[in-house]
């Protein structure tokens, strides 16, 4: 498929602007044809328009249906085969190996939210029964569900050009819960941007669902995205990237007529508790973390960038283990220039700190614009605990030791830490339960709570959290990865004394789609 | 009991400002004994302490302690006896049998969630099991549930003395949900508000909590109420009142260094459709109409306060009957002067409009500072269409009339209309298949759809959503009655690899406490 460098609105493309911008490939440093063209604010007002049209549509549209669009969507991805990933690669410098993986699971995710939506139950169906005789009022029949917000704008992310990109998980739960989707794709990776927008184009089209249903929009944040955000038809925005990102899309959401949802996924530091016995394990340890820290050049959500330790012996050994680990540890290719650009300045921010000990920080990798080396820094908790800038987020390979004398430090540095993603504790169980006043603790902190293992990779299933408290993301309450995020972009609403026909199918009498619902308190399918 | 006119902070109470104001006997037109005291900004920010300082302890209590905590607090209230509904009645002006019903509620509502928290499914709990095997990458143990956000503010509102002030809806939900809540008393019922205060106060002690759990304040919401939404401990709000009230806290929640959630039931007008075959029951349904536009002195967010009538013969007989109703209506008493007063402005604005028929709005009650009678006007659609503020909420027994003259006069109506708690629609079976366009339209704009009913009275059950799109709440995802009101102050959880040993009740293997859990993406309990 030859790319076109267009916008996709509705089931036509638009090139609307003279202003244009190409990809980048970070590891050869050089641009990679074509020209992609910035969609005009007039494209943006018709994406909203045709999305708003298709709403009514595509939220009244059967649950078989609306699995099959997204069962669909996989097979049209899937079908991109080689092409994909080679264009993939080029611009984001990721191997092979990971853009297959994130494929994978993009297609898996989309089929996952096909079950779930083919099973039914996921509409929180709950019926109370009429009673005529009720004293001293009658009861009326009372019945509710979930039912789509309507048309969603979904920001795709620079460091999943797949999975958190034009069909990633955003667009999969908006589309499973019956919204309408309008993307605005990423600078960083648009021909696969484009790729996969004309898969989702062909699905609606091989599915005879309106054209709305979805749209792809290249341009600039500040200009399309903000046209976007501000559109009176946009309900809801899903968004991963950088907090000044997503605290301006928050302030913007917040100022319009009528304020909506956004689900902002931002920064995370992803804290680390290692306990004593932990440190036992040595080298296992440590080379596990190292993985962790560098796996992907560091550039995930979840990459470990603060370890507790409390002081001893034991933890001096760790560390120098660690350190040479991660020395040792081979440099690897950011997603683009203003990424390493990003990665080297927070680097260069610790290594000037004077309360910061610099335990490893390569410079700069020679003659490479993308290329960066894993780094480890050190801090005491006082330190810490005056100043939690020395453990500001810095995107990619880079974690800080927090090293703590006793509990009571302990507490005080988590009672510090910001809202995160993920927490990780490594010990004992009998550790664990002794320092469950500072595990409580760090659980309020986080999203995902996780025992001796590590942050990154998040598994797609009905359980997982991948959300947190302020400011890892704008609402801590909900996720973006796995079946709960089908939630975000849902209300409830309720209907009294309908008459069967009026009725959703999920809610008439004879529970045509056998899906679980609570009745009159007891939960019965 | 005697009222102290003091502010409850956690088991003590506290009379710091020299700043008082006494209750207002709307139905006699005299103040009441004795004086309150405003709280300090100190105050606050002890209760904010104290709370934050319980919430671990509350957060962990079992489902069992938690429920015998709110059955307690509807027995201390149950004790008040006719002290709280004297002193309620004096406050308000609100007759006997609506006070006792409204306490009746409260404590319902309370017993309901101490019924929801003892079965204990409310938290989603949900179990992916590992497996070691799985290729390409081993599958780890993921559980998640629905954990409380933290303590929470509750702002009482003025029209429900008992059911969403002190121990009303938000409090009694996030009291089971497991945060600790501080109550800004409304002004207008202190004395009722000191009493159910010290009665939640009571079971408190009963129960062995720690005091933070609960704490109650006097004062202004300028000073006291932007203190506690200000307060870095405070997770969440709940309020009912005015739009102004409700967008202020909305706007001090998003400019905090970290944004929490506010849950505002704010106007509402509640839009009627009634369909030419409603009109053939002729004075039945006027009258019920009429029944419903006046109850509570209509002061209630649910008040119907526009209905939409297609131009016919039998729409001119039906609003003659319902204007007579209105005209033959017992004034009523409303609940204090600045009500009264607005009330009085609102028609006084409509009578003005060149635009706006007026078929009912009689003068003042003589003598009386809070008494109003009902009033009615009428606009046609393309009046309405070019200029909402026709139909600007009027808070009290008001109601205007849209005419249209066909459905695409009717669609135009639906689509200015901004989000509303409630819409009803009146007509036969095959009238909604024949409007389903209009009908579908109207369910958008709303959080509970009537079928040939009235929007007073709002059933709490397991599916009632009171509730609906911005600005009707500053949130329509959710709802502040019935079961489903106990998520609002929760955030998902999600645990990994956890030891059974520090994994909530909830998620342990055996399931203790035989809860409804998904469980590999299965329903099982």
């Amino acid at each position: 498929m030859n790319l076109t460098g267009k916008s996709l609105i509705g089931s036509n493309s638009a090139a609307s602007s003279s202003q244009t911008f190409q990809a980048f490939d970070p590891s050869k440093g050089v641009n990679i044809e074509p020209d992609f063209h910035f969609a005009s604010v007039d494209d943006v007002n018709r994406t909203a328009s045709l999305a708003a049209e298709a709403f009514p549509t595509f939220r009244d549209l059967s649950s078989s249906a609306k699995s099959s669009f997204l069962n669909t969507i996989a097979e049209e991805i899937e079908k991109l085969g080689d092409a994909l990933t080679q264009r993939a690669m080029a611009e984001t410098g990721l191997p092979e190996a990971r853009i297959k993986g994130e494929t994978a699971r993009t297609t898996g995710q989309l089929r996952l939210f096909a079950k779930l939506v083919e099973e039914g139950s996921w509409v929180q169906a709950r019926i109370d029964e009429a009673d005529a005789d009720r004293q001293p009022l009658p009861k009326p029949d009372v019945r509710s569900m979930l039912r789509p917000l309507g048309p969603v704008a979904v920001f795709g992310a620079s460091n999943f050009p797949l999975a958190f990109s034009v069909a990633g998980g955003d667009t999969a739960s908006a589309f499973a819960a019956g919204c309408p989707v309008i993307v605005k794709a990423h600078g960083s990776h648009p021909g696969t941007a484009e790729l996969v927008g004309r898969a989702v184009q062909a699905a609606v089209r091989k599915c005879g669902l309106p054209e709305g249903v979805f749209s792809m929009i290249f341009g600039s944040g500040r200009e399309v995205g903000t046209a976007l955000v501000e559109h009176p038809e946009i309900k809801a925005v899903g968004f991963t990237g950088s907090r000044g990102g997503g605290t301006a899309l928050m302030k913007l959401a917040a100022e319009r007529e009528v304020p909506i949802p956004v689900y902002a996924e931002m920064s995370s530091i992803n804290p680390m508790l290692i306990l004593p016995s932990a440190l036992a394990s040595g080298e296992g340890l440590a080379a596990g973390l190292a993985g962790s820290i560098t796996l992907g050049v560091g550039q995930f959500c979840t990459n470990p960038g603060l370890i507790l330790l409390q002081d001893s012996p034991e933890a001096d050994q760790f560390v120098k283990s660690l350190a040479e680990q991660l020395k040792n540890a081979a440099s690897g290719v950011m997603l683009n220039p203003s990424i390493a650009e990003a990665y080297q300045s927070g680097v260069e921010r610790l290594e000037k700190h004077s309360e910061v000990e610099v335990l490893t920080a390569q410079s700069r990798v020679e003659g490479s614009i993308c290329s960066a080396w894993a780094s480890l820094f050190e801090v005491k908790a006082e330190t810490f605990v005056n100043d939690q800038s020395v453990a500001e987020e810095v995107f990619g390979p880079e974690s800080t030791i927090v090293r703590y004398r006793n509990e009571e430090e302990l507490l005080q540095v988590i009672d510090k830490l910001e809202g995160q993603l993920t927490g990780c504790v490594h010990g004992s169980t009998e550790e664990f339960g002794r320092l469950k006043k500072a595990i409580d603790a760090l659980e309020n902190k986080v999203g995902r709570l996780i025992y001796n293992g590590f942050p990154t990779g998040v598994e797609v299933c009905h359980s997982i959290i991948h959300g947190g408290p302020y400011p890892s993301t704008s609402d801590g309450r909900s996720t973006s990865v796995g079946t709960h995020a089908i939630e975000r972009f849902c209300r409830l609403v309720c209907y009294q004394a309908a008459p069967e026909e009026m009725l959703p199918d999920e809610l008439k009498n004879e529970n045509p789609l056998n899906i679980l619902r609570l009745i009159n308190g007891e939960w019965e399918r």
